[in-house]
């Protein structure tokens, strides 16, 4: 018996991009068969790219899919390919199709569609209920998507023990957050070794939109060990050998029953048989790779390059060359700017400090010292004169009323205009700045600090903001440490402290925002935690009532378990007199 | 046997008002019982409103829900109660609780799940799988909600055949859209001939952010005759005299097995028995209600209606007082002014003219007429101070670079500010006055023009707007003639027009728009309708382009069949470079 020489296409597609993915598949398909892969996977849907949200609902978009498909069969002569693409009788489907030595083999359809969190599939796909086993004679392979791996008695447990399959391949386009990585390393081991198959999980890289795909790609043997690793937030293809003789030998002696008289109806599922035109253990001229296992990153740098790769694909997949932000001399500024840099690179990056009566000297300095130290451009754009033009256009209509938060809200919008011009002008893409915190109880203003095109810190409750700003500057001390150790201020008013505007202090409020955002959390339950009430009561009402800013917000890069915009839905219109302290 | 006395209490709750909802209920449940009605129906999740969305994944919130409902069982004596509500066990469901003299008789759980357009059941709800029959012995009730009721072979075939019911009520939370209150008219009608029911279908009422519920409750009688019939767009409590005691009779004679051979597993389907504990045909004092049947309003009337009541409720539901919006003196204003008035009252909409050097003299003399005929106040801010100064600010960066968009964005982000100041100031809400043609082509100025709360016009296109502004003129002429001759303008640079701008004049615009937005046709199929291909490639090339504005967009109203919003989900991040003339 040869051994199977396995190939992961960890790929950084494009949403709609047929022409483009298709080629990208087609490359790593040469590269493959060059390096005698006898099996190449690629993500889930890799080539519409995921998720292609309504465009799905366009026929001519589905159809295109199929027909670039077409355009690969003809390639695979040599190797046998896994490839994700929406197929389509009456209604749609998840699937990935197998194509071998010029011909399309057969499909599998996705059984287990997400529509919780960030997904919709229900709203697309109808589930799959036949699970295909593709086989050269000895070896049995299985195919799932995504989903269908995460549920103990579901496709794996059929494949595996009414399909006798010896390997099974997992498409995904598995989102990050923070600790995913850890748990798509447990659950492919315990799946593999609960039913003695080899697992390989193949995931998308790279940015869409609110979504960044990690990567993170690995093969487990039969045991559960891990046989290989693919790159972090990276592009990449992963080729090892697998020592399929072991599975199959272990099939041939004892068949995987161990659990399924516990599934009555496991029996009834149809496991139809599809014969490969190419034995998947060929014999190979070149040596075996040695075995690559890239590292999981750690919590801090995984969530950093995460918004690193979130803003270097936003911005390059929408086609803008540079960006600019506000720089405030703040650390939620002093930290996005950053993250763009290590995006983007210094030149593609334009710091703006927008000064009023109201900013510190300290402020303008730790701007300047922030944009020398990352070697990036920095505009001074005051705003005072066109603060008092429009107070003075105002002061008819205002009528003398007291100054209130509108004159804050004013300077803000002022600011958000500049912004806007400069990237109207020059066709930068303006980088929003505010954190989770700040979306979270709606301490951010509207057209304001809120304007651009990508905000992203949106994700990242602010005492995260200044860990991953220490983390930053622990490797090159680029943010000064007078940022780290002032009193947070939007500099809106005198002597202005967000403390005093806010419910409670960050170290207070971020717990309570987790507790009650991610959490599902009563006020009460909250409480129980040991928080204040009146202050509980507080944030959860200024979380209800800020809900239409959010509504309005630019995305953000998902990294938490639930990030606001497509992972949240909320009602605007919402009356919660019970729970909160809402008039 | 006596006749029974259906009511349908076609109720405007609120989304999250357990407390306020539940008094709306038992207010309802009393006029019923002076009124002694028999049976009364509410809409689906009468008391957490709908959509209630991720509110559903606060297990406190659904907890306060049975909470709730448990507080109207005690006040059923003398009534049969089908109300709306939240059903849990280990998952959760859309569920009807039917209540009886004190006792809680049983619960049906919504089986056929939305889970497309702006519907994301699926997300919440697992489907019920039981189809109970309520019974006195004499009438057999069946319970269905919203969707199950659409699906010729579902719930309703399988209440009628297989558990042999008399008489269907639906409860709806079904929005409107332009020729809904017709299709929601032949399908029940339809569905009562076709199985021999008695069918009563109560639908919520009112508006909850970008959906308009219209009412226009009903029953139909056995051969799909229309009794009763609710009124639109207000809150109603339809009593009916329905004589049950015929298709009783009729099932009796001949069970209702027409086409039950047709469908193999329909007799697997439990339709377990429930008694109810007062019979549903008790002889009453008082003396039937004459049937009332409101007139279904035709097409413009409707959408200017649903327009009207999402407008108030948006706007008295979030607790606003006032509304405030920039007068242009052009026909998207002065309509958005119009049902803001029919909405609100003259007292609580201010109009605020914004003169800059581009503005003609017309649109100013034509904003002051408008205001001047809806009798509310004007307010008058010009731009020019504050446009200079921030050219002034601007010009370092700008450097002598040429006039261009930049500067006309910057006039409208300057009025988007100042109506903002007004907002924060006073209180009022911004209506934003951009129109789905506009939407649809990114016309519009982020943070401009598109700044506000509600964007009233988001799903009427401009051509509509003629048409609806031309309905209300004819009521009452208030919008000058001048209006709807002059050729459309945003008036930010001298002699600029629309058409100029725009791939096509409106005319062309929109159907080109409607076949590529709301029905999902190709470049290609567009083209082959007598559209020129350059043109359509333009329009379809924007529509994608300038999705990243529309995310950021206020809510609308929808009044089509697709709106943008939640009803159409389309990624930013997108390469369609085969479609589109995109570069």
């Amino acid at each position: 018996m040869g051994s199977l020489r396995l190939g992961l296409a960890q790929l950084n597609v494009t949403v709609g991009d047929l022409e483009g993915n298709l080629r990208a598949i087609v490359d790593c398909n040469k590269r493959a068969r060059a390096e005698e892969v006898d099996l190449l996977v690629f993500p889930e849907l890799t080539l519409t790219g995921y998720p292609p949200e309504d465009l799905l609902l366009q026929p001519h978009f589905v159809q295109a899919n199929l027909d670039h498909l077409k355009k690969l069969i003809p390639q695979t002569k040599g190797i046998t390919v896994v490839v994700g693409f929406v197929d389509r009788d009456h209604d749609l489907y998840n699937a990935a199709a197998v194509l071998s030595e010029g011909k399309w083999v057969g499909t599998y359809r996705k059984a287990m569609l997400p529509n919780y969190g960030v997904f919709d599939e229900c709203r697309y796909f109808k589930p799959g209920r036949e699970f295909p086993i593709f086989t050269d004679g000895t070896v049995r392979l299985g195919v799932t998507i995504c989903e269908d791996i995460w549920h103990p008695i579901g496709p794996v447990q059929i494949e595996a023990l009414q399909g006798q399959a010896d390997l099974i391949v997992n498409l995904s386009a598995s989102p990050f957050h923070t600790g995913r990585g850890a748990e798509r390393e447990a659950m492919p081991s315990t799946r593999a070794r609960d039913y003695e198959v080899i697992l390989a999980f193949c995931n998308l890289v790279g940015g869409q939109d609110e979504l960044v795909f990690d990567g993170l790609s690995g093969i487990w043997n039969a045991s559960g060990k891990l046989v290989a690793r693919a790159r972090s937030f990276e592009e990449d293809l992963l080729i090892a050998e697998v020592d399929v003789s072991q599975a199959v030998r272990r099939r041939l002696q004892e068949p995987r029953w161990r659990f399924a008289h516990l599934s009555e109806p496991l029996s009834k599922v149809p496991t139809p048989e599809m014969l490969l035109p190419r034995s998947l253990l060929k014999t190979k001229k070149s040596p075996a790779p040695k075995p690559r296992t890239e590292p999981i990153p750690p919590t801090l740098e995984a969530a950093y390059r995460a918004l690193v790769k979130g803003t270097h694909d936003y911005v390059r997949k929408n086609r803008f060359k540079q960006v600019v932000l506000g720089l405030s001399g703040g650390i939620d500024s002093a930290l996005v700017a950053c993250i763009a840099v290590d995006a983007l690179g210094t030149k593609d990056v334009i710091g703006v400090f927008m000064s009023s009566q109201f900013s510190s000297q300290a402020s303008h300095e730790d701007a300047q010292k922030l944009a020398e130290a990352l070697n990036i451009r920095l505009l001074e754009l005051p705003i005072d004169g066109i603060f008092n033009s429009s107070l003075q256009t105002l002061a008819v209509a205002f009528n003398k009323k007291a100054t209130d938060k509108t004159e804050e809200n004013l300077q803000a919008r002022i600011r958000g205009t500049l912004l806007m011009a400069l990237s109207n002008k020059f066709g930068w893409l303006v980088l929003v700045t505010g954190n989770k915190s700040e979306f979270g109880v709606g301490y951010a203003t509207l057209y304001g600090d809120m304007a651009g095109g990508l905000a992203v810190l949106k994700d990242v409750p602010k005492t995260l903001v200044y860990e991953l700003a220490r983390w930053r500057n622990a490797k090159d001390p680029v943010i000064p440490a007078r940022v780290f150790k002032k009193h947070p201020t939007a500099e809106l008013r005198h002597c202005q402290r967000d403390e005093d505007d806010l419910p409670a202090p960050y170290r207070m409020l971020d717990p309570i925002l987790k507790a009650y955002i991610e959490e599902d959390c009563s006020v009460e339950e909250i409480v129980e935690r040991g928080f204040p009430k009146e202050i509980v009561q507080r944030v959860a009402s200024l979380v209800n009532l800020s809900e239409y800013k959010r509504r309005q917000a630019p995305i953000g890069i998902k990294i938490s378990p639930r990030a606001f915009g497509k992972d949240r839905r909320f009602p605007i219109t919402l009356h919660l007199t019970a729970e909160t302290d809402e008039p």
